[in-house]
């Protein structure tokens, strides 16, 4: 850690000066969990209720090209806040326990060594907050972290100031326990002071206190919620099923199947979510810091099975379009005109570096960034810099090159036009041999790259 | 690793002058694995054929009443090799991969980015070798590593120059498979070039290759046999049996019952290991090397069913006497008088500080070590400074504070006299609460010291 701080003193001098404290924007970035494509009224949903974040939409730009780099959730977010492939930064799995999942319920001192404690995103790694701190900002992280629950690998040891959340990958949204174990964290430790309040409350509570108290100082947020994701009970009758208060289950009509009352769980849960955002962007407003506030909206990844992705197929833990393309919202009035669509190929790559830009800094030196400042883009002065991207999980694999997809999974495999087929429904493979070649050539290098980066924990073998 | 590295140059200064190559021991460290107390004939077994070891006994110091740091050989080896409880180093669990002994066989994805594959000791620790490397020794590693698979955990990243074995918990002895898997590693690689060849057999001839080749420097060999551990197998039949080589099991009577034949496996195992035992010492005597060798044999913690820990209660996975009391035999003719038995209370902890101190070395000055140089105490000159040991397992605790052990545990509680009782049957704590009374204390104390140790992984809580 010490070395890691040096880097730091050293990298960031260039950085800081020059820039008046004022002029620095504030960010938040919000982050869905399994929210689809298409579940969102700006994304053409009919019906769920997401007027806030359909302002949002209205106010400023909707990215309908834009991915993530891992069709699950801790991989996605570890690119998210590292500006950097997951085969890269070494976190392209799950933290996973998987005893819970094949019946059996670890003892307090099972779970203390499970990987799911003990495990954690490299400490070597600079996570965006790292960077603004040393910017001059005050950072928040409310909400799902997943980047490792012990303490060295919470939000407050990687350049946060203020944490209250879950570090695992989901709670029942009551009870706030994950397979029975207590999850929620104030600051470093476990709290189980608030369980019984519904989670997006309590996001909301946080983030708002949060802001409320940045006083004059720019602040990054980083609010994740744990909507609309699963619960994760040891109840069979709510484990897998989304939760949601009865003021806004109310807001769907009853359904008589379980299917039916599921789904409205999961609509309600959204509707919730995009309260919140309201309430928290209204709070914004009133202290006169919209202006200046660039806010970031995006899924971590595809939605799964109650969730629409349509137009595109598959969803989440798959590379077929639904599990990786995800809709985001950048929103920036004093830099970006309201009311636009950008289909740029885009991907949440660009998000470390424009953050980065956004507060006046400078990427650190020594590091390799796999993403760009998109701003540029958004406001239309440039074209997107990206050609190319690429996914691993679990031995699927995927790259898209330009307009053309390559996908090979245990669900399925093909190439695909997106120009022509959002919905990757064409296999062109056998018609178009020669660019099926350079899209696994590409990759095979990528691959390549990745396996000679600069070796990074805990997943990746060195 | 770079500041580990400048710590080592500023550290080490002081320690390697002074003294002449050629004056400094070889140093051979022989582990054998689940071995019981009472399983070798200088222990006092009639029934199994150990004439190697007995004569490694004639020659040497027996200790009666030494103890190892943990019940089972992760953190027993842990902390053996670093000189530091597994609680302070954070070694105290095993990296296990749960789900195979839950009937699932992981896939090879799911084994790469098990815990058993991806955890290892904290590489801030120090390891014997290392110290021994920066004081001019050519380092061999010969068997079970069992302190984690990546390449960064290996041998050779630990300041070994050779090694050829195992890195996880238990192998097939002819497959060298861990439920399927390949587990054999060549330098840092695995290799499946000996498949079908007895471990003991390749672990001999490994480090007979790596004695011959150490010319004129003065060497550390590591031997660390599977034998006596039961085979990590997919198939049933073999699976938790002991296996040797129909030479070896020709030297026991056959029998009718299932017990009997693994029994025979077990005493055979033993009996091949230490022929390969005898074997290298041989090879050390021609060499010339006797006189200036120190010899270490101790077991890695009790032994399991077929095992014998008489007259000790208990075995492995337990803090009773048959958990941690191991059999231990240390010879170095030029300084040690053949012929001894030693019944000091002395622990694995002190070997750590003796090889240092007989290699004309200093500790690290930085470190915390929890045991002391017990070479005078072997020689006589002086009494044991060990007053007190602490053991925790997976929720077990036990302590000894003089001749007094207390042990809390699911399989049974008590104090114990072993002046009076070394089999612990009779449960004082009624007749002695104040005695309890301290030694629960002491052992609180203990824990605490631990807790607020420096963090170190992957199992602590930091």
């Amino acid at each position: 850690m010490r070395l890691k701080s040096l880097l730091f003193s050293l990298l960031f001098l260039v950085g800081t000066h020059g820039f008046g404290q004022q002029q620095k924007p504030n960010v938040l970035l919000i982050i869905s969990d399994d929210q689809g494509y298409h579940d969102l009224g700006s994304f053409g949903n009919k019906d769920i209720l997401t007027p806030h974040l359909d302002q949002l939409a209205a106010e400023g730009v909707r990215l309908t090209n834009f991915y993530v780099t891992s069709s699950a959730c801790t991989p996605s977010r570890s690119g998210l806040l590292t500006g950097r492939y997951p085969q890269r930064n070494g976190t392209f799995e799950l933290f996973r326990n998987n005893m819970v999942n094949y019946g059996h319920q670890y003892t307090d001192y099972e779970y203390s060594v499970s990987p799911e404690r003990i495990l954690g995103t490299d400490l070597r790694e600079i996570f965006i907050s790292e960077v603004l701190k040393e910017g001059g900002y005050t950072n928040g992280y409310i909400g799902k972290w997943d980047l490792g629950q012990l303490k060295r690998y919470l939000p407050m040891q990687q350049g946060y100031d203020k944490y209250y959340g879950f570090a695992n990958t989901g709670i029942d949204y009551f009870t706030h326990e994950r397979y029975g174990s207590p999850s929620m964290i104030d600051g470093n430790r476990l709290s189980i002071a608030d369980k019984g309040t519904y989670a997006t409350d309590l996001f909301e509570r946080e983030a708002l206190e949060f802001i409320n108290g940045s006083e004059g100082k720019p602040f990054f947020l980083t609010l994740a919620f744990n909507a609309p994701h699963s619960a994760s009970n040891l109840d069979p009758e709510i484990k897998g099923t989304v939760q949601a208060t009865e003021e806004y289950l109310k807001m769907y009509p009853k359904s008589n199947t379980k299917r039916g009352e599921k789904q409205r769980a999961y609509k309600a849960a959204i509707t919730q979510m995009d309260q919140s955002i309201g309430t928290i962007l209204e709070r914004i407003k009133e202290m006169g810091l919209e202006e200046n506030t660039l806010v970031i909206f995006l899924s971590d990844n595809g939605g799964m099975s109650l969730a629409d992705n349509s137009p595109l197929r598959g969803g989440k833990a798959q590379f077929f379009e639904g599990g990786i393309r995800v809709p985001c919202l950048v929103k920036w009035p004093s830099k970006l005109e309201a009311g636009q669509t950008n289909d740029a190929f885009l991907t949440s790559l660009e998000l470390f570096p424009m953050m980065v830009a956004a507060a006046g800094l400078e990427l650190p030196e020594a590091i390799i960034y796999d993403g760009f400042d998109m701003l540029p883009v958004l406001q239309g002065k440039t074209d997107a810099e990206r050609t190319e991207m690429f996914w691993e999980f679990r031995g699927d694999q995927a790259a898209r090159v330009g307009d053309w997809k390559w996908v090979q999974s245990a669900k399925g495999n093909g190439l695909f036009d997106l120009k022509q087929d959002i919905g990757e429904q064409n296999d062109l493979s056998l018609e178009k041999p020669e660019i099926l070649e350079e899209l696994t050539r590409k990759f095979s290098e990528w691959k390549e790259e990745m396996e000679n980066a600069a070796p990074r924990g805990p997943f990746k073998d060195f």
